[in-house]
């Protein structure tokens, strides 16, 4: 197999810098601040208060997340001047690397410009428009940028087109003197409830990405079991498949799945010793790791 | 890649077959019919008595066992004469597929002549004296061996070692014209707190033995978690990794694990519509999936 060897990404903040990669302990970036489908958070966004942001960054931190997800779209909420405000009072109480995530890239300029340190941008696809205005974005401020497998046509059910689509993101980024390691391509999931393939077409296209890119993997993870009963356990089972396939850096809820992440790392042998999860174990053992 | 296609292996009891495969629902072969570790199970043995055998049997049906590992080795037991006694006693009231688990090739002769399928043999290795002993038995039965991926020299570090030896004991079955396909091998598994390596090392060899033999694979799964808290997870999580790189059939304590197999089936495309998911989570919600 010619493999491309993995790379690292790294992101940071004021003061504290992440660094992406196979080898290290996975990467998790929290997605709770998103007032999709959470009623208080989208009513106070839509009111100008930072309390319901602070509470949801806070049990992110709390949990171990490394990175936090920031989405403010919701009706009534003007991106372009919320995201920024929102970007600065997260910073102001926690030292941690952002991932700046709207789909308008007036709003995620807006926020650049009050970033302190080196960003994740959410995100940009292999679609025309996307790469036109986002990877130049990207270039200016130094930034990381998530590149989603997906094109005109949408989300492609054969592996295969979606590397494609990563393969186009890559080479647009590069071609404008952007590092491939500062991409970072999220794979695509979608609910095994409709279609019971959706698993293993996601657990392929990180295969390949990985094979064929190197770079560094994301996913948004709970997609995968929408409609379904128990979903953290499912979460956390795909997510040791895929972690064993190449993924690195998922999008999930911290609180939820940071157990299933730590034996995930002890088993895929990225922990030394065990003495993170016993560590970790310890620390949460009320009720067994978390439960 | 030059894969070789998965095959399909079929066991028996009087009644009721068994069917192994890569693209089936996960085959579980129980393993609490083993008096190391257990004190009752022991000393019931040594007076001849059936009914803790009997006690551990049924709670691995209930929770979904599809084969039972019988293995009555222990200090003060004479095999020859009790694993026939304990194997007529589950068929008496199970009508489930076992597996003939000793050490001693005389043992599993006598159980034989008692058996009234097509039985698991557990097991052969790659030892010169282990292939001479076991294999003959096994063909006479007509019946499927499970082959431990280790020689003369132990179990190897090298993930291409353990396959070397795999390759030798189909060869050697398939010389004496037992199918492939009747050859399980045990890929094996060293706990993760001694060498953090291990899960990697056991993954890679379930890859090579899934992509250059085809045959099906099974794994002692609680090794990885030895001298660790909360096991049942690790094991969980690195059954779902192991599922997603070619395991079939691992042999676990099912009624811990079986919650952990319908999530990895589920996510793994082994559940059309989730249906198989959704009947156990009704059967078993009391307390989430039978945590």
């Amino acid at each position: 197999m010619n493999e491309v060897p993995g790379m690292e990404t790294r992101v940071s903040s004021a003061g504290r810098e992440v660094v992406i990669g196979r080898a290290r302990p996975t990467v998790l970036i929290g997605e709770r601040i998103n007032p999709t489908g959470k009623k208080r958070l989208k009513e106070s966004l839509q009111a100008g208060q930072m309390d319901q942001v602070l509470l949801e960054a806070e049990w992110q931190v709390r949990a171990g997340a490394d990175i936090l997800d920031v989405n403010v779209g919701a009706g009534g909420v003007d991106e372009i001047k919320m995201l920024p405000k929102v970007v600065a009072a997260i910073l102001e109480t926690f030292d941690i690397p952002l991932c700046l995530d709207s789909s308008h890239p007036a709003a995620i300029e807006a926020a650049l410009a009050v970033y302190p340190g080196k960003p994740l941008i959410n995100s940009v696809s292999a679609e025309e428009d996307s790469l036109e205005s986002v990877l130049p974005l990207v270039k200016r401020a130094g930034a990381a940028v998530i590149g989603l497998a997906l094109d005109e046509e949408g989300i492609s059910s054969d592996p295969e087109k979606r590397l494609a689509a990563a393969q186009k993101i890559v080479a647009r980024a590069e071609a404008l003197g952007i590092p491939r390691s500062d991409v970072i391509i999220d794979c695509l999931m979608l609910s095994v409830a409709v279609n019971k393939e959706e698993g293993l077409k996601t657990l392929e296209t990180i295969r390949l990405v990985r094979e064929s890119l190197g770079v560094n993997i994301t996913l948004g993870l709970s997609n995968i079991s929408f409609g379904l009963p128990d979903r953290e356990r499912i979460n956390g089972i795909f997510l040791a498949a895929a972690l064993g396939q190449g993924l690195t850096c998922p999008i999930v809820d911290v609180v939820k799945i940071k157990p299933f992440v730590m034996a995930a790392d002890l088993v895929l042998g990225r922990d030394d010793y065990a003495l993170r999860y016993i560590d970790y174990y310890r620390k949460n053992r009320k009720g067994g790791l978390g439960r």
